[in-house]
């Protein structure tokens, strides 16, 4: 069993300190139930260990990698202001989901398969059945990206947090063979496809935006917001952010001969234009098409309340979630690919000869 | 250059948002500079790459590792309530290097060599030379334990932390050869000796019992508690933690062949007790020789505060920081070894027959 370690625990062999033992060893039990839903054959369980273990490698022939010269990748995320509005709404657990998919996304724009993931959850107060949901959105977040739950820390500091409050930090590593790491100031081409995967809604950013943008006065325009969206507010604000592993893997496992996809972008703060601008050569240019897939009604409740058409591209994703760039001549088939993967994927733009922008036609 | 995001950046779009650009291009320099000072020659730079990436093994001949069954081992830790009493005193730099020994100590018992660390900085309002010297701080634990600071991640929340606070979580990646995993519950002996390394005073745990224990009152009380210290307060109770990797892995690596080093603990909150008796088998006990080291004066202190001994062994290092199972014979070659390396190497106890108890004498 990897550990969790508290600094709780600490405290709760001072006198009068007033935590509720059973219902912390409730809460450890649901944790340890929580990481152990997600592992997989690599994950070594070590009694006491003070660390959680996980073999590179898998130890079954059939499945062995053989790496020459593995590349650890690793990336830190939090959920930003998402966190307050999912704790002024009490839905706590997706924001596990959007944690951990912060980070697998980042590390699978290396084309880098995520291997485990830890977390960091920071609390006034210990609530051993708050603490287990974000942990089992967490423990749900890493089976959608199959990476292991390898340990994490819970820290009870009243002094630091209010009431209710925590903070939430995740850090995933994930492993790719030196080389076939995706790189696209190295590959991308003029000539190249973009092609992007739909989000489902906000992600995890620019909620600083959103909770000033959408306050709704009274019940009648509560209702008109969600007569646009056909769903509750809480439910469109607050949707888990997609995780593109699974779907990203297994078109990568189909193309390991070719180089054919060039670069990946996580579309995040900053939008398409930062997320994609940064992964490409500064010598190219994206040209956008005219057809841009469906824009998830949030975005345009957003706009109606007030925000720019300019400022909504620099802050959302605007319904692109992840970003491929690949050799022209596989875009249709790698379309295909992804759509019979269940996503929704579609054509975006092209890469011209140009100096680092992004241009938009129409 | 591995990146580093920030939350704030998508702020910094908005209008309005009143935050020092240039302060905070500087405050990026200044944090890729403390990065690039941790880097070794697995670290592989990737402009724009949305993750950090570092080589498993060196790519030199000489330096060549040739892992068979790598393993990666990883531990997450804060900082707790330590964190208060620095901002207290507005001495933050120091907050760096312990939360880098947090996660690091952790993972070297496994036997690992920490390769990289990632952070998380959450804050009221980004306040750009703050920042630079926590991760400054962080860059300097770092190379203390021989890993690269591959990312991070910076995150502005004025609506969950007050002005000027901030919270800190780390996060450390290790690997070690699968058949050298020190594993005490497999290896550990009746007979084996118990050696003690020398912490620095109370590192990071026990915080909230010494913020309620140690208040001054007056002039008179502190200059009284300075005289018994021998030096300023502060300075005792904010000492950084001490970082056991180089020591530990020029040990192991001179006892390579056999299995001389049975198990490691690194002692945090719940004292020597808890944190040993977690790595050795149920069947048993610790038996701690009269001898014990110096303890350092701040725990004298403490205790004057009015804790009592037993609470004190519960909840502080008393003076031991790093504690290795060893196979006896081995046991006055390996302190004459760490003495060498500069470390206070004490031979401690005794691992006898038992159930799992830890057994004081005199």
């Amino acid at each position: 069993m990897a550990k969790r370690r508290s600094k709780t625990r600490e405290k709760l062999t001072y006198k009068a300190s007033g935590v509720d033992i059973s219902a912390n060893d409730r809460m450890v039990e649901k944790i340890q139930h929580a990481m152990r839903h997600t592992y997989g054959p690599r994950v070594l369980s070590r009694a006491g260990a003070f660390a959680g273990l996980m073999r590179l490698d898998f130890r079954e022939r059939l499945l062995k990698r053989h790496y020459r010269d593995p590349v650890l990748v690793a990336g830190a995320d939090g959920v930003g202001s998402k966190l307050l509005l999912g704790l002024e709404h009490n839905r706590i657990r997706g924001l596990g989901v959007d944690l951990v998919a912060m980070s697998v996304n980042d590390v699978l724009t290396i084309g880098a398969e995520p291997l485990f993931f830890l977390d960091y959850v920071a609390c006034h107060k210990l609530e051993p059945d708050r603490i287990a949901e974000i942990v089992s959105g967490i423990s749900d977040g890493c089976r959608q990206a199959g990476c292991a739950l390898l340990g994490g820390e819970t820290a009870e500091m009243p002094a630091l947090y209010a009431p209710t409050h925590f903070d939430l930090a995740g850090f995933c590593v994930g492993v790719i063979e030196h080389r076939r790491i995706i790189d696209g100031h190295r590959h991308v081409e003029p000539g190249d496809a973009v092609i992007g995967l739909a989000s489902n809604g906000l992600h995890s950013n620019g909620f600083s935006l959103v909770r000033k943008a959408i306050r709704p006065r009274s019940k009648k325009s509560r209702l008109a917001a969600e007569r646009l969206l056909g769903e509750p507010l809480a439910e469109a604000l607050l949707r888990p952010t997609r995780i593109y592993v699974k779907p990203i893997l297994k078109l990568l496992a189909s193309y390991r001969r070719k180089r054919v996809i060039r670069a990946m972008a996580h579309i995040t703060g900053g939008g398409l234009a930062d997320n994609l601008l940064r992964v490409i050569p500064k010598d190219c240019d994206v040209h956008l098409s005219r057809k841009w897939p469906p824009i998830p009604p949030i975005f345009r409740l957003i706009q109606k309340c007030g925000v720019s058409k300019k400022e909504m591209d620099r802050v959302f994703n605007m319904g692109i979630g992840y970003v491929l760039v690949v050799r022209p001549a596989f875009a249709e088939s790698i379309l295909r690919r992804l759509n019979r993967l269940g996503e929704s994927a579609y054509r975006i733009g092209t890469i011209r000869r140009g100096q680092g922008r992004l241009l938009r036609r129409g």
